[in-house]
């Protein structure tokens, strides 16, 4: 304790407290009550601290020269004031200031690592997903007017009719068995290698979660999804940006030997948010950087599925001859992203330990929606539903570009022409505060990712993303006019 | 770098290396071979080790006092070997040893924190809960076959028919705000204050990742949850017990004086795995001390709707009028683990947080079960199937019990007789191996929790928890029969 209560004593009668409240008229009259208000007063000068140990009504009343039964009495008063607390008749304890009577102030109680969110950023991408506004160029997701809604329906009511148990019991973290064998066909890939997850953003997290040490660097695409910066960051990452404009091998080897990192976190294949493909060379010299160094290679393989013309490379999981990759899907950008089902292959020991921070996390996957999928995935309809899908995505991509360059005839808009994915990504040639034109265009009623959300490091200034996919044929000009106007007129 | 080439020059001729490959046979003939020899010697001896710079080719060249060239061709012969690295025709690098053939050990990857997982209690946990065993009484299911299959059927259909982009669509984090309505009127709380996870244990790891610093004091109860315990000590907190035997409030302030604990982690009603439950004066002071100490309290009440007669206590949330108690519970223990839908109520700026936190580990729950859920809630079924649960959880209650009655008639085994949740927590009075013995019951094919999972600290000895409510009526007490059989006949 800091000091015991000292036996100067005052002469002072009772006064009524600055709270209102009046020491009670007890038994012990004013001898019980300055001890009482001493020892507040060594409170409130913080010479008696909260968690404090206060001495025994015994010893006090040694002390102070007078019977016991006045301290105890004394001790009752503060007690009742809520300025101590005495524990089984034998301890006393000076009590945290400001008692009770206001909430607690949570934020106070927030960790460090949770305040570090960057909320700015997240909360304009939250935003931006609302489904208040008109006209959405900014969230993530394909043709949802493609999704084969009449077999899923019948699909759901089937596993329904048949399975239910297995959908509604505790089932695997792993995932569901047959989801798991209906994935591994997808993939050419034994079941065993499979991971269920709750959407490509459980597995990165998970990965995170499972990988990375405190302070561990870690590459990652210079720009990249958002979603992967968040839960890299979140699990102590230092991120270290390795441009997608060249993905050169001569600059991953200097950042490997600089940094000895602990993986490379990349997206090859469409790549979100530029829209760029590795090319074979690029991907074998990744391959053998990645064994040389023998720095595990995590690739975001999300946009694969949705090329529009033509077929998608050989993913880096294909390539891999050394078992340096773990791979990461998902059925969000092919399917709906609210169904919440991805996945991530790995070798089985992966596996195993992802599952037990899985299990942790959330247990396991809902069932019902990992049967009704794998039904789609068994019966045949979601390869006639991907192609389809993809005819889509060709159409609309084109009405964007139309649009992009009716709207912007000049070249003060640089964009993208991908082959797959859901996004253009587009830099305004001039110098403009583009926070400021984004909000004036979701005022308009349009929205699109803020191009800063993408960048682990300092931004490039003046981009955004478009997602061509998610606006109907008709929504889509309009759209980008909107923007365009944002743009052209600063308030 | 460690130290450059040296000039020492060998005399020896070519010889064949250890893994049977020829330095080269090219244009500058012995003396580049030299040369390499020379550096892959000093690499062998460590005095050149893995991303060690080399000198320029130049620099090396008049050092030796040879031609650039032949500089150039022993760099190219070293790099062929794999020993060294050129990169962007300037500088060069000794190469990590042991090249690329073998897969990365992935096990080397994985960080402490992943480390520090209790394999051998998760996996029992995990083993206990497949499908693969004729009687399960270890998982904590309730009785699925009281699930109102078909009026969820209708449900799926109809948000199917209706609304299903709004299922399939991005949604936000907080979760479908139909359902948060639901949930909201059910508990008598504002749909602002209600985030949904997927699942109980989804919103105690949102929490400890929101609010625990490495290092943190949590009270927790003794016994508790293992789930509870492993996200907990996931997120570094520092794990201190409160025995639920008394849930003292003398102990617990003792407690937050000795450790001002981040927050008290308890589940006061029809405790897992105990089925204590506390009584109302018992809350009050809990209630009062956390409202004293600042400290908040987490309340697990995923239980509660499970009591078997009467009407359960208050709870810690209703009666709070401090707002220090967040609040966490499922619809596992009610209606099916398989749904994975669990809600967390907590002031909203609480709620936002952990929004920002769920938003980096999963985006957001799925949608489909969520609306069909609310349907459920909305328009009484639930409160039906919640009658029906309920006499059907009393009727196995006694089934069990008396088989326990039966099976253990002497007074050798110890159990509980709560009066909700789906447990039975059974103390075998005699000193045995229990791991062992569970482990024989589990091969006789009846599976039950290991007590050691349920401890924090320092576990009672000879502890198991039964399921009562995942069996059927014909099937309980032919399980508890095998088990006797385990617990008498130690092999």
């Amino acid at each position: 304790m800091a000091t015991p209560p000292t036996t100067e004593t005052k002469t002072d009668e009772v006064r009524p407290r600055a709270d209102g409240r009046h020491s009670l008229p007890e038994s012990g009259g004013l001898l019980l009550e300055q001890v009482a208000q001493d020892i507040e007063q060594q409170i409130a000068l913080g010479r008696l601290l909260p968690g404090d140990r206060l001495p025994s009504e015994r010893a006090l009343a040694a002390q102070l020269g007078m019977s016991r039964n006045t301290v105890t009495a004394a001790y009752l008063v503060l007690e009742k004031h809520g300025a101590i607390r005495r524990i089984a008749h034998r301890r006393a304890f000076v009590c945290p200031a400001g008692v009770a009577e206001n909430p607690i102030d949570w934020s106070s109680k927030i960790s460090r690592q949770a305040h570090l969110l960057d909320e700015p950023v997240l909360e304009m991408l939250a935003q931006s997903r609302l489904p208040n506004l008109r006209y959405r160029l900014s969230a993530g997701t394909p043709a949802l007017s493609c999704f084969p809604l009449a077999a899923f329906r019948k699909a759901t009511d089937k596993v329904l009719a048949n399975d239910a148990m297995l959908a509604f019991a505790i089932a695997p973290t792993e995932g569901q068995p047959r989801l798991r064998r209906a994935i591994a066909t997808l993939d050419n890939a034994e079941a065993s290698h499979i991971l269920i997850v709750a959407g490509a953003q459980e597995g990165i997290d998970l990965l995170a979660r499972c990988l990375i040490e405190p302070g561990d660097r870690v590459i990652i695409d210079r720009p990249t999804f958002p979603g992967a910066i968040q839960a890299l960051q979140a699990a102590g990452a230092r991120l270290v940006e390795w441009d997608t404009a060249e993905w050169s091998a001569d600059v991953l080897e200097r950042l490997l030997i600089a940094y000895q990192p602990k993986f490379i976190f990349t997206m090859p294949t469409y790549h979100n948010p530029t829209g760029r493909t590795m090319d074979e060379e690029q991907r074998a010299k990744l391959l053998g950087l990645a064994a040389r160094y023998r720095v595990p290679i995590i690739e975001d393989d999300v946009y694969s599925r949705t090329r529009l013309q033509g077929s998608a490379p050989l993913s880096l999981y294909r390539m891999d001859k050394h078992k340096v990759v773990i791979y990461l899907s998902t059925f969000s950008k092919v399917l709906a992203p609210g169904l919440r089902l991805g996945w991530i292959a790995a070798p089985p020991h992966m596996v195993k330990q992802l599952s037990l921070i899985k299990m942790r996390a959330n247990l396991f996957t809902e069932g019902l929606q990992q049967l009704a999928l794998a039904e789609l995935l068994e019966n045949g309809v979601f390869d006639e539903h991907l192609a389809h899908l993809r005819a889509t995505h060709t159409v609309l991509q084109k009405i964007a570009l139309n649009a992009l360059r009716q709207q912007f005839a000049g070249d003060e808009l640089e964009f993208s022409i991908p082959q797959g994915g859901l996004y253009i990504w587009c830099r305004w040639r001039r110098p403009v505060d583009m926070e400021a034109v984004l909000l004036r265009a979701q005022q308009k009623g349009a929205s699109v990712a803020p191009g800063r959300a993408f960048f682990a490091g300092p931004p490039d200034e003046n981009c955004f993303r478009i997602c061509f996919t998610a606006s109907t044929e008709q929504d889509l000009p309009e759209a980008i006019r909107l923007l365009a106007e944002a743009l052209r007129n600063p308030e």
